[in-house]
């Protein structure tokens, strides 16, 4: 009845969800793709350097951060920027291959006491909610008290993100008011001194700059970095709370089968596990 | 008591849905009229070749291809690719036709025993939930079971389903967008270089055109798409539950008589079946 | 104790509801207004024919016509049609009125028994939901499933109305758009051929003809429909609710006094009935 | 224990809630300020009758009267009017010294008799929920019933301010839209009779004569209108609750202490009422 | 088992919550920088004087004050006054430090009784809702009648910030809708009077300030103000909750043990105290 995965020990090593930290293709391949349709038809349209104005850019880049900033505060900022770094450096988690590593955590905590995890929690720096978990199993927290303490941090996580998600999308609202503030200096300028005809034109041309720059922030920076991390956070709470699920069964040394069940209830259809057989 | 339709056996076909998978005539033939009328009034105007322009065209559909990849994964690309295509080549389910199928099969396995089922499988090629839910009942896995299992798998389609919806969503939004930041581009050359006003409205035209494609893409495309796929979402889901009512009835080994009123509970009137007299 | 009324029998002619299906003033006054107004100033500008234009209003409607359909199906919009023609013609109902009649057959069905019902059928063709609820009363349905049946009725019509709704909702957020897009065409046509100055205020007349048809068609004709729809749906929805009341009452063969006290439950404050005195 | 208020009688007159029926200085004042400052700088500008054309004033008013009605009906119509009245000239509500009139009243009812109130009535004639409420409790009604009848009427009302605000919002939605559609047609007019390049100017003045004014009664008339009609009806539905809760009291027969508690549950902290010390 | 800690006495001064109102350097400096930045391009254009127009911002600033004070009422046009002066000099309170305050409080009143809170009154003039509630225990109020007070109170304020954030808002709804005004009364007038074409240019540069004054207010004043209101509410309310528990559980003379589990309960991670070790 007990299968031969029951006997593993720790001389097998743990299972590593496969696919590590990298580069977010779809997003850094997305916005480079958008951004270099536009780069090349600036440069085919024969002089790119008009496209480049460094008071335009100040206006909206500088600009949209002071006013995002306003709405918000500079920790929140520095959250939002962590959050950013983290969707284009997204670790790719497998929530299967997540699953078994829990199970055989779980098998290991059963036959040979929680204590015996220790030799584990060295492979575990990947999972940093799964690693304090198991150091409070460790310690003797009590079950209940870890399952609550984890899903107080479950929760802040979430808000950390829905705050970082808020503050992209008030930047790709500010970025475009920016550029038409900036567009609205030009034009009142450019008004103001109409001797010289030929200047009209490239007056003009700088004057939207600052609206082109702002649409460009907008559509091809914020918002996709915006939905991308509200879509990432969706997963990320799948695998949080596996962790807590997991950590709270091992804790209450309870059997791991039944974790594997619990488990499988919220993974998709296509990442179910099977590690009992 | 018996009416004589409980006494059908593998000789006596099964009732197959009668319509098929065929071009949603609605979506197919609703875009491709305005696109019609759009050509046509270009065509009148003279000169269709103004219409045509590669770079123009590239910076908008790249574009919004780009940025919505870069919102969502290729993964989720390719899934609403996907849909995007059920939605065009729509299989037709007439739900008072499937209740009746459903209603037959039950009738057989109350009769005949579930494994009876194997020889009707392969006619269920187009109902693959029903398929495999059969499938399943007929290896003996318990009634709970085959419910849990099939109700998840009605919940992935509908979170699939409501992603590509946001997915085109999203393109819809993008595209003018993309549109706009085009003209912009034209618009900042052409007035650099206002030096030969004869040059000034076929550069005017052509930076337009990037905000016609962008509006054609988003208005002609994108939202009734969106809308299509929203809208046959929930034709679907019915089929679904129908089928996750059906499987678990005969799994339960119910009388069929007590699945017909549980379907005529959620079919729409005018598709009410009464199968049993 | 046993008031007059209660021995009123076929002499007496059962009370109708007063007012019938008649030109929704309100709704086709108003809209009769505003264009009205609107022609008055074109027709004041000297040039009514300048706002004529074929092609133009081709590309508007047809293709508003067209994206609005691919975003639903052909049958829906023939249900959306029935509803604008419901909503031009609309049948005043009088909750009050309809409710003295209820009570009236509530009344007569008490005293002579529900067959005596079939001959004020005739007199219910106006309520066709009365009408089939008390066939199936006559026919001895049993009470819960006359009012099973006629709930599941009820929200099927509720569902009609509001897709109704939003395709009238949809064709006023596409009929802009296609205006948009007629406008770009005729822009970008006009742009191309600038060599006879005298052709370009013309030109741009023609083509903001679209821009002004979309806004037309959107705002006085698709949005009053669409808010006038929506605005009618609860009130026919109080009736349908107090049809389903009677129906069930007079089924379960209750007392006609408790079925006043219902409808005056949910009868606005003005409408409330005093039948029994 | 008695305290020397609990025996007041006729001869003591009752506490009138101080403020009363007044133009809204905010609501007036301010439309007027705004109003004024853009009346001065039409003046200052030089011309101010090149702001006064009838036919845009006609297309603009009208125009969104007419939509607006089809959206609504007469009725409807009728009763904002009325609701924008009463937003002018509201009666201001002292919740505080409503209660303590309340408690008054309801002092007096237990001391003497419900039949006592009769000679009180008079002086309610500003709160005709309170008065219509009374007047049950002194023909006899049983509590339930005054409760429930005057709770519909509670609900009544909230239902017709809220259609009065949705009329207001409506209007403001479909007064620009009438001013682009006058503009529209203004340059459509003048694009087609560019011979007299001198009348460009005054012509243009005129088309956007109409986006001027759909301005203008969108952000200066409407929306403040429907802000502040949405803001006063929860003032106005705190002191109908009230009333229900002060009738039912009165009909129950209650101890007014009882009363007071119940009142200042639902008072906001700074009017709260000591009544009985 | 009885901590050092709970033998402090009044010797021992309070702990203060460590950072106390100061410039919300955020907020402030945000406001400051994006503005800066538009200046900058202002006066590098040559000629900041262009950008002055008393009545364009009379249009602006007193127009959205007229309207906004039309939307609402004097007195919540103070509050919101108030509110913003409240988010610029923002109290900076940590909950940790506030938390470890009250188990101070608590602590105190646990060993010598409530009376002896009295001399830390003085220390609490900062949290004036802690410092009314420990009042009303002093004076001996029902622990209910506190916890009830003191909850209506929170609400109180939450509802007041909700309304000033919603001024907010709506001051940054009209303050483009009232440049907009004020740029089609001066494209008007000079529409009008184009006869010395070279008015043209200055004459549209000063219509077009009120669009800039518009955007400005709006993008760079009222809705960062609005969002940072809106997201220290929330902080707000986090000590106001706090201060609620802490009284009420002082009133009940509970032990501060338990307070600080469930004080605990909802502080975020990071704050989580262990005062009693």
């Amino acid at each position: 009845m007990a299968s031969e995965a029951e006997e593993g020990g720790p001389q097998r090593p743990l299972t590593q969800p496969s696919t590590r930290t990298a580069l977010d293709v779809a997003t850094i391949g997305g916005i480079i793709a958008a951004s270099g349709l536009i780069m090349t038809a600036i440069v085919l349209g024969g002089s790119p350097t008009a496209f480049m104005d460094a008071p335009s850019v100040l206006i909206v880049i500088g600009g949209t951060f002071g006013v995002t900033t306003a709405c918000f505060s500079l920790k929140d900022m520095a959250g939002a920027a962590k959050s950013v770094a983290r969707t284009i450096m997204r670790p790719h988690d497998h929530p299967g291959e997540a699953a078994v590593q829990m199970l055989q955590l779980a098998q290991i905590a059963r036959h040979k006491g929680a204590l015996a995890l220790q030799n584990y929690l060295a492979a575990l720096e990947d999972s940093p909610m799964l690693h304090q978990g198991l150091l409070m199993v460790i310690d003797g927290t009590p079950a209940e008290d870890v399952e609550r303490i984890m899903r107080r941090e479950v929760q802040a996580i979430a808000q950390r993100t829905s705050r970082s998600v808020s503050i992209l999308r008030k930047a790709a609202e500010i970025s475009p008011a920016m550029g038409l503030i900036g567009t609205l200096v030009g034009l009142i300028q450019m008004l103001g001194n109409l001797d010289d005809p030929s200047t009209i034109g490239p007056s003009m041309a700088v004057a939207l700059l600052t609206t082109f720059y702002g649409a460009l922030l907008a559509n091809v920076v914020f918002t996709p970095l915006a939905s991308k991390m509200e879509r990432n956070a969706a997963e990320d709470m799948l695998i949080n709370h596996m962790h807590v699920m997991a950590t709270a069964s091992i804790a209450r040394q309870e059997n791991p089968r039944r974790l594997e069940m619990l488990l499988n209830t919220i993974l998709p259809p296509s990442e179910r596990v099977d590690y009992f057989g």
